[in-house]
């Protein structure tokens, strides 16, 4: 398989997790966000929504939207480390961790909504920073309590297995600390399931800084 | 089970529509978002997030997050109104359809962002309307692309079988063009879908004008 990323994209950064739990070969193809290539045509006819990440199948076939592609990695290879529980309330609960991160809060600090409070909205990289910071800190606020009070968390997000949750957990900080500014000693309970994944190969060697043209 | 709602929500008008194609019974227990009900500490208690939907079961088990409550309501009820195709590709091209809406745009017009847009970076009713309109026109723009573009599309957003994509694409007109000033007919294949879609009992009755609390 093929995936097109970028070394900053979360989203990107998600799948590259999953792909790396199933043990799928695949190389990363860069898409440079900060340049502007995900409007080029020739990507646009890749994703006509101008985004990664993109999931090229060895059959020519392309998947798009983070979520929509761990479901179909896990429905395609679901005996290789589910990313999903086997109970039905557990997997609501482990999407429903997903979509604190993937849906609530990674739209709000995508290229496109950065590129429009500066500009569009003329508030400059200064406003654009604040608000970055305001909605990370939000979602890490949110996971850190649903963590902290929930008895499903177990050393991982649900439990002592990995899942979904976590990948989206691991981008929402990945995102949050690196890039946005916030602190993650200030959320306890997710600085201990981020550190317990840290040491998980697939999360460790996906992480922005050690992929092609991130900086040094 | 019982649903926390409210009339003007656009992921309650998803889960509402959801249980009605499921043929569950359910009770719908409203939620004032315009009044700030979703922040009194009683309903933290059922859904910390702040938001709704909430779905209780029958055993109180309480389930978050559209999308999270769509695929439970699909594993628990597989057999009433499939709301996913049967192949791989076919169910990760319906999500990624449904984050379109769900993931991409909904979370960028909700309550709380609609209130820091107007009253912390203090661009008032017609900033806020602005913004609302620009991302609403977008997604709608994006949907209607890949909607004509893509061979898979039918009578419905994935051939002549309803699906969640519909649930996500409805939702959306419904919040654009309802709410947020968008015009269907700039966006024909949209159009001609949704007006399929109304044409389904579930779709129509679960309209935020048919809810409790709507203005007349």
């Amino acid at each position: 398989m093929k995936m097109y990323g970028f070394w900053r994209s979360l989203a990107a950064y998600r799948v590259r997790v999953a792909l790396k739990l199933k043990g799928v070969t695949f190389s990363e193809e860069p898409v440079n966000l900060l340049g502007g290539e995900q409007h080029d045509p020739a990507y646009l006819k890749i994703n006509p929504q101008g985004a990664v990440p993109a999931l090229v199948l060895d059959d020519g076939q392309i998947l798009s939207q983070s979520m929509a592609i761990m479901e179909f990695l896990e429905e395609t290879y679901p005996g290789v480390t589910p990313l999903l529980p086997r109970d039905p309330t557990g997997r609501a609960r482990v999407r429903a961790l997903c979509h604190i991160g993937v849906s609530d809060s990674h739209p709000l600090v995508v290229p496109r909504i950065r590129s429009y409070i500066s500009k569009d909205l003329g508030l400059g990289d200064e406003g654009t920073a604040k608000w970055l910071n305001h909605w990370s800190a939000e979602s890490l606020r949110i996971y850190n309590d649903r963590l902290s009070q929930e008895s499903q968390t177990g050393i991982y997000c649900h439990g002592n297995e990995l899942s979904m949750a976590d990948i989206a957990l691991a981008s929402q900080v990945v995102g949050a600390t690196g890039f946005f500014g916030c602190k993650l000693s200030d959320y306890p309970k997710v600085q201990n399931i981020f550190d317990a994944l840290c040491k998980v190969d697939a999360f460790e060697a996906s992480l922005p800084k050690h992929q092609p043209g991130a900086p040094t």
